[in-house]
């Protein structure tokens, strides 16, 4: 693997790469301490619709993840998305998902085809995740033999759910701003067959994903483990003080990952 | 003041005093750090039904807050419970208790009369619990300068809601365990007249308080920060890496309140 950027923001190399998945290019991105010597625990970010993998919610979690903890954070361009298309096709899709996550929407916000799309983006980002995760645990210094986890939120659980049912690397995974319909029997089979620590944060008044939708998805989640979070507001007000709660919820189960390998 | 009874767990000093509200005698229980100079926070613990005001979970977190933070712990028997009865009627009562967690009792878990009971029960409550807050705020090692926070689940948020709803001096609150139902008017405008940060725990399969009741309780607080934790299992069953959730909180608004006060 060649790195094709290398810059260090606040003391933390962010490293950029591509690897090539079913003749498409995945932009990848992946974030250490600049000092990294061996394997550390990795945590798998998934970006949200409109987004991309240096999204500032990300790429923040993923330097303080590395100035705090030491960890890695990997993210990647979800298909049709950052580095994926054109500025102008990321600007419009911008102002789509705007509309959408304001109510604003003229098309009820997952109509049919909707989920269709929905469901052939995360069936083509599984072996794409799937390969920048064998890229990012290749590096030395990241390694196979520390915990993974997996974030994230709205898009990034809708594509997150079916990679963390399949993908028996993640140790436990964060997911959020997203619900079960009616009808989406493939994301409800998904969930339920995921079986590691799951924290699910919700927000009360969220525009695309209905209350009852978010409980649906909570309980349909097949963890022994899981604890979903509720806040009120809108879809993209998620508080500052719930990264706390998942710096922790990493911690927590990277430590467990680490002391049940070592007996 | 005098201390009726004082001894030293794990480091931490425990002494315990008894005020007279409206001729009753109400059972106090103080635990701070041994050398402990100067005002310092505040968490005031109510225990749940059938418990007492030295229950092991309040006394665990009382001796980790005094360890961890420095922080003092109240707690007081509520009226019917601890050294307010025989120890004949608390086993009665932890059997009664027992069985309505468990889904076994008789009676529907909250009858009208049952709910008058808490209902009489809250209101005795309130004035002893202001007393005993000024009790420990009149000692020189609390003082009254210092954040004050609430925690209680179960009963601890049957009588606390309407506690903090009156209370000024609490600038945080954790609650729990608990629902709103059909025909509890009071209990409604008391949360409705909560307005600081709250920290909502609910069991998923609670026996004693079921999913729409604590839905309901939760859309009721009039907090503009309040987060609803909901973790599977039953009444007892709160997984422990909740408590470090509340302890997280306590010191987030704790610091919070510290800041607004030198400004």
């Amino acid at each position: 693997m060649e790195f094709t950027a290398e810059k260090v923001i606040e003391g933390v190399s962010q490293r950029e790469f591509t690897i090539s998945v079913k003749d498409e290019s995945v932009p990848c991105v992946i974030w250490t301490p600049v000092v990294a010597d061996g394997p550390r625990p990795l945590v798998a970010m998934g970006h949200g619709g409109s987004q991309h993998k240096k999204t500032p919610g990300i790429r923040r979690r993923a330097i303080d993840y590395a100035t705090r903890h030491g960890w890695a954070t990997l993210a990647i361009d979800a298909p049709g998305h950052g580095d994926r298309i054109s500025r102008e096709e990321a600007a419009r899709l911008s102002r789509e998902v705007r509309d959408r996550v304001n109510g604003r929407s003229g098309s009820t916000p997952f109509s049919k085809d909707r989920l269709q799309m929905m469901a052939r983006r995360s069936v083509q980002a599984l072996p794409e995740w799937q390969a920048a995760l064998d890229a990012a645990q290749a590096l030395d210094f990241i390694g196979d033999s520390e915990p993974v986890g997996y974030w994230g939120v709205s898009m990034g659980t809708a594509i997150g759910v079916p990679l963390v049912a399949i993908e028996p690397r993640f140790c436990c995974a964060v997911f959020g701003l997203a619900g079960l319909r009616d009808g989406a029997d493939d994301f409800r089979a998904a969930a339920s067959n995921i079986r590691i620590p799951v924290q699910f944060v919700f927000q009360w008044d969220d525009a695309v994903a209905p209350r009852k939708t978010g409980l649906a998805l909570f309980d349909a989640f097949g963890s022994s483990e899981k604890t979903m979070h509720i806040n009120p507001g809108a879809h993209v007000a998620i508080p500052a003080f719930e990264s706390r709660a998942w710096d922790d919820f990493y911690q927590r189960h990277f430590e467990k990952a680490a002391r049940a390998q070592d007996t």
